[in-house]
């Protein structure tokens, strides 16, 4: 039944933590990640806990989004607290009469969590078990990647409609407004992070925001930009030169596609994500430009824009099917400019699925 | 020399930190919250941490934020570190042979805290120092004040503009890019929070993001929007009415607007908070209304759509001028629909300045 799968997917998910937690002998968890909280549930509030274990089911929820609990929380128990999310959590982890309880130590606040332990039964011991959630949703299921196919289309099709507006005087932060309002007009929730659109030196920049500054010919623009839709985030950047290049850039760019396309066809079922991230920093040290790449080669993509698995220098866990991931060597020199090429793709059992389908060969806007 | 410390308020808000400190009898502090950080130094990436005290002034970033760094945090010392930001934290605390120092409890995740302790040395005591940035931040100064009042006019004028697009057939989602679309193109760095279009029923949910639903006649519409600039957010809601609304309609729109105007009234230097909500509260029961009116009336919105003080039922601290928060009340009635009206205002000596401009009484479409 892959469509009711699809639609309902949240008795899995809460099946599969189940499973997880028995084999960490955790009686129960208490979520406390929004993210979490709507993979497991479907409920996409801000606020909210759920605690899930055997006997356990329950999402906690204040008065305001009593109505939305009740409507997207499909098959969990609903519970409406006037009294604060963290002090009902403690009174129910207490009552529960279980010695143990499970915690998002990597998410929650260590005040927050002193709030619990002082709240709560002082026998009930709370074991750190942050990361299990996540680690179920590093593996996407079906559903799961047909929505990052969907905001990823939406991405692609955004920058190249705004592509034929990009010229010398054009404002960067108009561009990122115009990109932005293209992806919503095609049903983004809006976009995944704040879409960076950096020209001339300021392309050294990696994380460089759209500033007022105009667009020059001679200059390279980074474009990096990503959609939500139905929480799910997309992940795509493009560089782009106005005008004619001269050898050197031409050389530069060849050496960041050739990087990033034998980093995406190394992104295979099996492979340590070091090994990934390696092969894009030998192709551009066999351009002498190796120095020039100064962060990792990429990342999970999911529910949110920065999640399991990453790839990077030290990171040895192995990629496998139905992991979404980026891939995205950039290289940034001072008082010159950048280039980065960044694909979401889709790790399968062979070749990766390129989700992210805007054209790298049309970089040259003369 | 006023221009200056709007240009340079860093200097200014770091020597109210260390007094601050000094008072609490913290030799330095460890802060990690990024939208401190920006607060403290004028740095804007989203990972790094800064430790300040009489004899600390070090911000700690990754490779890839060396260049903006630099850049943007004017007078302190920049630190480039390969080795993890809390790695190297933990060891320039230990290195420092001061016993104590502060973190940021409210934010610090307890994972992230146990490794600063097992990484730093045995004797350094870790003292739980989370809100003082935040206690700094409820004040805003001229140059703060100036740019919400920005962010307010592009979210009003945004709002304004869309407004002859609101009618009957037209999707939430599109008036939602619309709203974004108008307020980037008036310099917004984006919008403060996913911008609320909730018509007919749906705006029965407090929260209600905007959806594919169709406007329709006979409908209420709550809009809910804001914009960043300059890092600082605003915050507004208006209701509209498609056609012409029936007496009952009418009345429950006079009981929300009489409530927002008189709390708003109340705002004044030295109110409680409380003292405010309950304002709100009495003009609403004085309808028989009160019982749906299910969220605080109000919160501080700075650097954070939601920073302190919070305007709410127990909230006994008193309001002082150059706070900035909004007044909100609404009503909400399942099956039926709701109403919501929210100003950003200035707490001033005397009346608040109210810095959301747009009209509330042209709320009749029709």
């Amino acid at each position: 039944m892959q469509t009711t799968s699809i639609l309902h997917p949240y008795g899995a998910r809460r099946a599969a933590l189940r499973n997880l937690l028995d084999a960490h002998r955790i009686p129960f968890l208490v979520v406390t990640k929004p993210v979490n909280i709507y993979y497991l549930t479907g409920f996409r509030g801000s606020a909210g806990a759920v605690m899930l274990g055997r006997d356990h089911q329950v999402l906690l929820v204040d008065p305001r989004y009593t109505l939305q609990a009740h409507d997207q929380a499909v098959g969990m128990e609903v519970a409406i607290t006037r009294d604060g999310i963290l002090a009902t959590v403690a009174k129910m982890a207490s009552r529960s009469g279980l010695p143990r309880a499970g915690f998002e130590d990597h998410h929650l606040a260590v005040s927050d969590f002193e709030f619990l332990r002082k709240e709560g039964r002082p026998s009930l011991r709370w074991v750190a078990a942050g990361g299990m959630v996540e680690e179920l949703r590093a593996i996407k299921d079906a559903g799961e990647i047909e929505q990052i196919r969907r905001a990823c289309g939406v991405t692609a099709a955004a920058f190249e409609e705004t592509l034929r507006r990009v010229k010398p005087g054009v404002r960067e932060l108009d561009l990122a407004a115009e990109i932005e309002h293209r992806m919503k007009k095609k049903g983004a929730e809006g976009p995944a992070f704040e879409t960076i659109v950096a020209s001339g030196q300021r392309a050294a920049l990696p994380h460089g925001r759209a500033s007022e500054k105009e667009l020059q010919s001679g200059e390279l623009v980074i474009f990096d930009l990503g959609a939500i839709l139905g929480g799910y985030a997309s992940d795509m950047t493009r560089t782009v030169f106005l005008g004619l290049p001269p050898r050197r850039v031409r050389r530069l760019y060849r050496a960041v596609l050739e990087s990033q396309q034998q980093a995406t066809a190394a992104a295979t079922d099996g492979a340590t994500a070091k090994a990934v991230d390696a092969t894009a920093r030998r192709v551009l040290q066999s351009y002498e430009l190796a120095r020039h790449f100064t962060h990792s080669t990429g990342h999970g993509v999911g529910l949110e824009i920065h999640e399991q698995p990453r790839i990077a220098r030290s990171e040895k866990s192995r990629l496998r099917p139905s992991q979404v991931v980026t891939v995205e060597p950039g290289i940034y020199l001072e008082g010159f400019g950048g280039i980065r090429i960044e694909d979401t793709i889709v790790v399968g059992k062979d070749d990766p699925e390129v989700l992210t389908l805007a054209s790298k060969d049309h970089w040259i806007l003369d």
